[in-house]
């Protein structure tokens, strides 16, 4: 049992954090303070007496881990924040608006925020890859908070987290439902009922402790005894009313994501009463007592060799990926590996075999998955690199679409892209994946054409501070590049030139290779052409499309193992939209694609030497 | 106990599916035996003996539904419906081929596939909305079986699809996991642990029943409890072994998604004498016995009422769809609603208030939603209309473009698109949607800017025989229609024209309103603009665009509240692409957006009215 000067002082802290959710929701007339309400108990206690952090360094990399993953209720964290001394309280004042930091979901744009939430049914995920990170890697004794809504347990993604974390023995990660019963326009599907919540946690294999939410005793109890299971995580699961302490508001529906208006005076009014601030004493925030040993940094992470081909052999970029990776691990041990089952057709299995401690097995969650080396790669510590097919890393685009907002840094690759992976079919095939990757601000978009240039994407990835797309192919190509061929983000090659060439080819991939061959055709006829290999869709190298396009007599044909949108054929022309002259035809998948050998299917979907050169012919 | 006659026939039967099995992955030199071989006993039981229907027409709506969510495993599902007799047996060598429908995973262009699968994790869901559809909808009879894998309980998205079938008490469900213990990679993290499964689908609200997955007995038994079970889907828990019946590969790992090759001789000769085929009698295929009234189509679906606004108050597109899919249920009776608790933002709650019984309310698992949606909508009989934010439609992106292999016709309304939300910030914002929906082959993207158009494209997207997204927006926009214009796939509307237009502006929504905004700031300075649009940006208008341009001395701005790629922008490009003389300019969001009004995020991304007449200016 605490003190009653403790729980009093935490009490009174809940409801003044009550009193910043209304006001700063007041004052940007928007914003959720029923659904900070339901939670203001769990906040004061974890912030205010179990969390063990430093508001004047919330980035340390000792300190506790906090997760708010029901992100609409950033107006009460913020106010926690601010009470414990992060930013002044005056400040709060400012959500929402354009020039403040305070937005109405959590960003790292905050250095006390690791991780965007605002898309339900993440914060989990991130606090798993931040629970694993501790345990396995930085081997420390810091703990992972998560608080999530009970709305959000509905999203698969929760439960992918809770199987994960059971799995690996997560036993400093502490998860707290917030069940408030009521979701944004009707009752959440399991309402109150906490026992059928405790059976759930219980068979997903955490450790699962059933309170009063609104009682701060029982929540000091539940976190201590979180902190002494061993060998599993904890759920605790808060029985809440959304709107707790707003009378007249208090469990209603229809509250939610509404500031209280001409409600609010009132129910400050008897807030302020509970809080007493003249002869309220700020309870004090833990110290930090975890250790967590540095990470030397390289200036410039290299490959531990070179690539080392022969240039006869044919192999497959999602081979020389893996052969990357191993090589990487091997001269920077804060490169981490993780892959969805598939590892032995994306090869992270190489990585893996050479170095299983820095590996996780994720299993066929993806979202999850993703959100792990979100997790993993905050406080700049680790770099993720994410393995599955390219097709069902789309499973996740979400979660890819969060980490942007989370100014993340990942790398991911997705193998087996196009039609050219050949029987499995279309289920298996990524033909959208530049589409939707290309939308992320700020990525790189490596799209190797051969091994040594595979390679060296691996290597400029882990070096970019900022988030990556590889996409690796199934079938083996011939090598193209020297050893030694020195390659950079943004910078294109040309592989096949002349001065007497009449057309541009962009080509990437497995049409790359197509559209060498349709040049031999094409030469026999007497017609040049030029080829180039893009090597980064993102950002792309206008220079040398243009003066390639310029010297070739303003022709340019693209041809991709993609759908027509978004691809290599919309990236090029959008590269040179401002110009005029250039006449432009663009090859690409039009339909949904089926199985078959992989020549036929890119003779089937108009990809192959032959319709390039067709295609060529037509543009003279 | 079933006779002795009835068991022998299906566990003959079960060895002659392992024997197409493995003769058709011989013949194509890839695909999954040895997950076909634990599951023959489960195949042979439920095609043979447990389920109703007619091989002969086999999307007879009254009979039950077969789901295969272990995609890969399409080699025995096949042959169990050539041995049924929809198609002969000796088509079965032509699995995989590019000229053969018998793909590597199933799809629906064989005419005994409702939806198609690969993408692991998705099958549950959609027989959840075949089942929903069966017990709600149709009142009838029929039953829904869906086979798992264990690896794919993995995802997230099969618990989201267990906590639906268990809240809506679909008990004409069945689900069979096949737990064979091992995955592509390495075991399933729960191995042979039937009772943390048993634990999990119970606590999930199913009745659960554990068996020999190999014993046609027990599987028998099981099927005639789950029949029996009312109030709540029954899951039948499988414990197999992966290849079971190979001697030498049965349990063993690595032998995932590989033929026998040398190997099968003498596998096939065990299994030739298991069956003696020369004294075998195939069971009989019990015959349809429920009932299924038809549901009679119109020829056209038209709104119960024109559009009927005053030209005067301004409108949000999101709640005009609202308004619009409430007067298409009133004028067609198989129009289906569907929303993940965002109602009463995304308008749905018109629907669900008038249709109480047509409308589902999928709570906050958007990848399960989608998937329900596609189910509803096999066997062509209801139309379901999907709703949430636009951004968190992403979460679904792997089962849209599932449901893109599936050809579904299910419309996806994705609300609250762009910066123009203001103050929730990044994370709700989609900013990223018409880069992928626009991918989807086949699929219409409506973008309606105003109240008229966009009851209009709710009308044109009920009548669309195929996938539709539709973007509504947050904030109230001024009319631009009269109440009986007329709207058509494909086709733009020049809304601001003159002949001393210098100028083309293509936009769409809020930026569309700006760019009228711009128009008069620029007439006002003698420069006229011609502003378009677009109204679908898949397939898009090149004509009206195209002869604007001309028009407009080859001038083309394009502005959107999207990012950079895939949207508007490369839509026009791309439809532009083999022209010359045309200068074109491109507005949009290029970094990741922040809360604020919208007003001033417009203004902070450059996308505002100023910033386009100035965008106009220089290209003038």
């Amino acid at each position: 049992m605490s003190s009653t000067d403790t729980v009093t002082g935490l009490e009174r802290m809940a409801n003044l954090l009550r009193i910043h959710s209304i006001e700063s929701t007041q004052e940007s007339n928007s914003g959720h303070p029923t659904s900070c309400a339901s939670m203001a108990e769990i906040i004061s206690v974890l912030f205010f007496n179990v969390m063990h952090y430093d508001p004047k360094d919330p980035r340390n990399p000792a300190a506790d881990r906090f997760v708010l993953s029901k992100g609409h209720c950033a107006p009460i964290l913020y106010a926690a924040w601010a009470e414990a001394g992060a930013f002044p309280v005056a400040d709060l004042k400012n959500l929402r608006k354009i020039d403040s930091d305070l937005e109405g979901h959590p960003t790292p744009r905050l250095n006390f925020i690791d991780v965007a939430t605002g898309s339900l049914g993440q914060g989990l995920g991130f606090s798993c890859g931040m629970a694993y990170a501790g345990k396995y890697f930085d081997k420390s004794d810091y703990r992972v908070y998560c608080v999530l809504g009970d709305g959000e347990t509905s999203e698969g993604s929760v439960w992918e987290s809770f199987a994960f974390a059971s799995f690996y023995k997560l036993d400093n990660l502490c998860a707290i439902i917030d069940v408030n019963r009521l979701g944004q326009s009707d009752p959440a599907p399991l309402q109150h009922h906490m026992e059928t919540y405790q059976k759930r946690v219980d068979a997903f294999g955490w450790h699962a402790i059933v309170v009063n939410g609104q009682d701060v005793n029982e929540l000091l109890a539940a976190f201590k005894e979180a902190s002494e299971i061993k060998d599993k995580p904890t759920c605790i699961l808060a029985k809440t009313f959304k709107g707790a302490g707003f009378k007249g508001i208090e469990n209603e529906l229809d509250w939610h994501g509404k500031p209280l208006g001409d409600k609010a005076p009132e129910i400050l009014a008897t807030l302020k009463k509970l809080v007493n601030e003249e002869t309220f004493v700020r309870p004090q925030i833990p110290k930090i007592v975890a250790k967590v040993s540095e990470i030397k940094k390289d200036k410039e992470i290299k490959l531990s060799s070179p690539p080392n081909y022969d240039g006869k052999k044919e192999i497959a970029t999602r081979l020389a990926h893996g052969t990357a990776l191993e090589k990487l691990g091997k001269a920077c041990e804060y490169v981490i590996g993780l892959d969805g089952d598939t590892k032995n057709s994306t090869y992270s299995i190489k990585f893996r075999d050479a170095f299983p401690k820095r590996f996780v097995e994720c299993y066929i969650a993806e979202q999850n998955m993703v959100q792990v080396a979100i997790g993993i790669a905050t406080r700049q510590r680790y770099i993720s690199f994410v393995h599955t097919f390219a097709a069902f890393l789309l499973r996740a685009a979400d979660q890819i679409r969060m980490g942007a907002i989370s100014f993340t840094r990942v790398k991911y690759i997705g193998s087996h892209a196009g039609v050219s992976i050949g029987e499995d079919g279309p289920s298996q095939m990524a033909l959208e994946d530049f589409a939707f990757f290309r939308t992320v601000p700020h990525i790189v978009c490596f799209y190797p054409s051969d091994a040594v240039s595979a390679e060296r994407a691996v290597e400029l990835a882990a070096n970019y501070d900022g988030a990556v797309y590889i996409r690796t192919s199934r079938p083996n190509f011939p090598i193209l590049y020297k050893n030694d061929e020195v390659f950079q983000i943004g910078k294109a090659k040309i592989i096949v030139e002349s001065s007497a060439d009449v057309c541009t080819i962009v080509a990437g991939g497995v049409t790359l290779h197509e559209a060498v061959k349709a040049s031999e055709k094409l030469k026999g006829l007497g017609k040049a052409v030029r080829i180039i290999d893009l090597f980064t869709v993102k950002p792309i190298d206008r220079d040398t499309i243009l003066k390639s396009v310029n010297a070739t007599h303003g022709r340019l044909l693209i041809v991709e193992d993609h759908y027509l949108e978004g691809g290599l054929g919309e990236a090029v022309m959008a590269a040179l939209a401002d110009q005029t002259d250039i006449k432009i035809a663009h090859l690409a998948v039009q339909e949904v694609a089926r199985s078959g050998k992989p020549a036929e299917l890119l003779s089937k979907y108009g990809i192959d030497a032959e319709h390039i050169a067709n295609a060529v012919e037509k543009l003279l």
